[in-house]
């Protein structure tokens, strides 16, 4: 028989599931794709939204959703890219989750064409809430080591696109590309994987490339 | 009114305490000081048990509990360097909880010294259950920026212990240890730092004395 913590947790993702489903379709009737960030803390999600809104927004209109358990510090990191950015803290909550997201979206421009949302840093918790998301990002940064993959699947399994982070310090770390793809392939065989550094700008043409069709794919259906 | 969630959540912190109280007494009874080893995926805990094991295991009788979602990867780590270990697989679960310690414990060797508990890779939600510990040590390594401890603060603020991991990649990092520590202390001024490397063994040494000696102050108080 399920516990009394599972029954609650269960209401609570169903209910989550169906908010997301909701802003999921809102999003496209508006043509915005919507992307979440998910990693362990310090992977350099920030730092790779940095690269990437500074690299779109010459052509495109977007905005950012931060999340964090306490401070505003990373909203204003992308503010101070010339982008509009909110913060959600969560105030003890380990991640994200769809009705956060829902109490936002009525300020966000309807004309946007890209909507990030950067989660909490936890590569565990995150991974079991859907935000609404049209595409879902895992980074995984190289010093946090080549075995993770299989140690927190769910993050993989969930996710359509494997960034690779920090490839910068690659010389300095004992960490194996091809190990790390072929376990993150055995999870997920749809998982598209881009090798990135914010330092050299490695690989992030390439990323944002792929935002860019994921884009257009869903302008297309909704033609 | 507290929702539903909130009240389950309660309930399991509540009763979690009261385990983790009584782990923490039949170790003291025994002399066992308990070490609960918490940090963000891949910032280095495995690494340095490895390191602190091979030190100390001349001397002391120690054992390791591993705690992971999915894998016996870590414990068979601590294995091969002569300790003995079991692993947790939470399978979903993204913190230890006390009864899971409480459920290995008739097995655990009753004459040891030390009993390490390395927590599921995740800076958030282990911070919310104590495992009957004696010292909680929050593991931060050098890629994760220096923005953490106020991002994260709950680990920060529960812990007895701030050990800075991967001090070897400092020349390749911006990252302040000064702010840093300055930061950790404005949230718990309790806290004891070391700055460490298990590639150059920097601070291993210190960090290895704070544990015998907060042994001898345990056997000290149930002499």
């Amino acid at each position: 028989m399920p516990t009394k913590e599972v029954i609650v947790l269960q209401d609570l993702l169903g209910t989550n599931k169906k908010i997301a489903a909701e802003i999921r379709t809102e999003l496209e009737k508006r043509g915005i794709l919507a992307v979440n960030l998910m990693s362990s803390p310090g992977a350099g999600k920030t730092t790779l939204l940095e690269q990437i809104v500074v690299r779109l927004k010459a052509e495109f209109h977007m905005a950012v959703i931060e999340g964090d358990i306490e401070t505003e510090r990373d909203a204003e990191r992308i503010r101070a890219k010339g982008v509009p950015a909110w913060q959600i803290t969560t105030g003890g909550a380990c991640h994200l989750e769809a009705k956060m997201i829902g109490r936002i979206l009525p300020a966000v421009d309807p004309g946007l064409d890209f909507l990030f949302i950067e989660n909490v840093g936890n590569l565990v918790c995150p991974a079991s809430y859907e935000l609404g998301e049209h595409l879902r990002c895992v980074l995984l940064s190289t010093p946090e080591g080549d075995d993770k993959p299989k140690k927190y699947p769910k993050a993989f399994i969930t996710s359509d696109v494997l960034v690779l982070t920090k490839a910068d310090l690659l010389p300095y770390l004992p960490f194996d590309i091809d190990k790390v793809v072929r376990e993150a392939l055995d999870l997920n065989p749809k998982l598209r994987v881009f090798v990135t550094s914010a330092v050299t700008g490695q690989g992030l043409d390439e990323l944002i490339s792929h935002f860019r069709r994921s884009r257009e794919e869903l302008r297309g259906r909704h033609a």
